[in-house]
């Protein structure tokens, strides 16, 4: 038996949440939908225009690793924090929901990274994060027996912002297929697909990647293409198993011929779509390393990433264990 | 023309905020519903037996200055923040709110105040409040200027509990009432009328306070009854005005012989009662201070609560004043 089912890897950040109006956007030049990558000036500049806010723990891997935890899934974690107040939020938050964390914080600066994230009346949210101690995270930071006991490691591709993560994510490939687990990734956002597009293929490309999550925006960005279908076959062609996102149409997922669609849940009210792509990888990971079939992997990252789209905030507040089983998935 | 229609004064918080079951409450020794002080070697236990949190700003008397700025009042705050995270997020709240807000903050330690507040699942917060910076609050954080332009000067009973605040609120009250204005206090928790029961009588009867809030418990235990009739006609005897709380059963005014009866809103579903008291008195002070009826006093502080039960943390994420107008009281 394995001691961990998922380990994830990414920015560890702290997120603050407000909403505004379209406009808001426009005027402050901010990318709607997107990540956008902001210094400490502008996070300054930002934080001053932005409502009152409220605060939660976040980062694209650390969200998945709470739901696969709260998936009742085995998770762990490395990410960069800083030795400050919001480093101690962020470590409480994944260990609370039982995460294995134990990266080593910086002892003071630059402060834990925050993502200011503005959510329009349609539930979009546009991200603005400050990277602060994630630049910082290294192959120093790769728990060898962590990544050697995890059936599948998985990690974002905003990890190739900051200077050195990359190291570690080649350092943890190598560990992982060394003791014959799987590394899956997620091409996170589709700004970040263009800026590192042929190194994102050359992961798959080499197999340092078996596993790819992506949305369409992300599928299609990373072929230069206007073809859906084709980034599909594209996909399919350069890594063993790929999850294709598409919003409220659900997902594709393929595995080389083989191809499976899944409905998305049904939606009551879209408050806040922060962490919706996270926790889809929450639940098919959790499905996929506990031996179930893709529709069902599938299945459960519609129904993880549809409770979280329904509240404020990037990770379930209620147990998906729960919602699972009341939902015939478990 | 006044500057401010309402000053309030009160421990500067951040709110954690996590679901807990009624069993937790118990196994823990928290007083449910209750505001427990605790220590910070208490809080570092607490904090590690909670689950994954929110933080926003609170503070009882910091969310009636911010439902005031919602409403579209003009509000003022003081309290007591150190130089962290902590305290620039609690600084960044009420100030884009549109509050006034310049207290000086301590430069390091002790921290920012933080309350960890449990949430059961019957709506009902419990609070455990470390009050770290809140006990350097003194007569030298009073800005004379802002109390003599004030309106109201309101502040919680919780300020009994820090050492100096007292010192400050009767600064305040001296200078309130040199200038011709009101002040106004809440009793905050029965377990505080406990501990303050005489000077807070004092404060009433001596004419310090002017304007006095209470929910059903604090009203008994400020008269050490369970004869809710003689604890109104003993509150109306002892201050100009008082407002009394009564959760679903609405709210009576009393202002000598006169009585306003006010019923609560409907509430759909009870989220987190936190802040509900603080948005009742927001609500009601906004009436006050722009002139309206006792009964829209009433109204208006029915319609703040309301709203800020049926969401998670202590300040309305939507504009008061929208709601107000929408409910024909604006």
């Amino acid at each position: 038996m394995t001691k961990f089912d998922v380990l994830t890897v990414g920015n560890a950040i702290v997120d603050i949440i407000a909403r505004c109006e379209d406009e808001f956007l426009v005027d402050n030049g901010i990318i709607k939908s997107a990540m956008n990558l902001i210094d400490a000036e502008r996070a300054e500049l930002l934080y001053s225009r932005m409502g009152p806010a409220l605060e939660a723990s976040g980062g694209s891997a650390g969200n998945t690793a709470a739901g696969v935890a709260s998936l009742g899934g085995k998770a762990a974690y490395f990410g960069k924090i800083s030795n400050d107040q919001l480093g101690e939020i962020f470590t409480h938050d994944i260990r609370a929901q039982g995460v294995h964390f134990e990266t080593k914080p910086l002892p003071s600066t630059p402060p834990t990274a925050r993502s200011m994230i503005f959510v329009t009346p349609d539930g979009e949210r546009s991200m603005n994060t400050y990277l602060g101690a994630c630049v910082e995270l290294g192959p120093e930071d790769v728990e060898a027996d962590v990544v050697a006991e995890a059936k599948v490691t998985y990690f974002e591709g905003y990890l190739w912002d900051p200077p050195r993560a990359k190291d570690a994510i080649r350092e943890c490939a190598r560990i992982a297929h060394e003791n014959g687990r799987e590394v899956s990734m997620t091409l996170s956002d589709s700004f970040c697909v263009h800026r590192y597009r042929a190194e994102f293929l050359d992961l798959m490309r080499s197999g340092t990647v078996d596993i790819v999550f992506a949305n369409r925006a992300e599928a299609l960005a990373l072929y230069e293409t206007e073809d859906f279908e084709l980034a599909l076959a594209n996909i399919a062609r350069d890594c063993k198993l790929a999850a294709v996102t598409m919003s409220e149409e659900g997902s594709i997922i393929v595995r080389g011929d083989e191809r499976v669609r899944v409905e998305a849940t049904h939606i009551h009210s879209v408050v806040d779509t922060t962490g919706a792509g996270d926790l889809y990888a929450a639940g098919f990971l959790f499905g996929y390393t506990t031996g179930r079939s893709l529709a069902d992997c599938g299945r459960l990252g519609s129904l993880a990433a549809g409770i979280v789209i329904e509240q404020v905030g990037p990770r379930p507040m209620v147990s998906l264990s729960a919602a699972a089983k009341n939902a015939g998935l478990l």
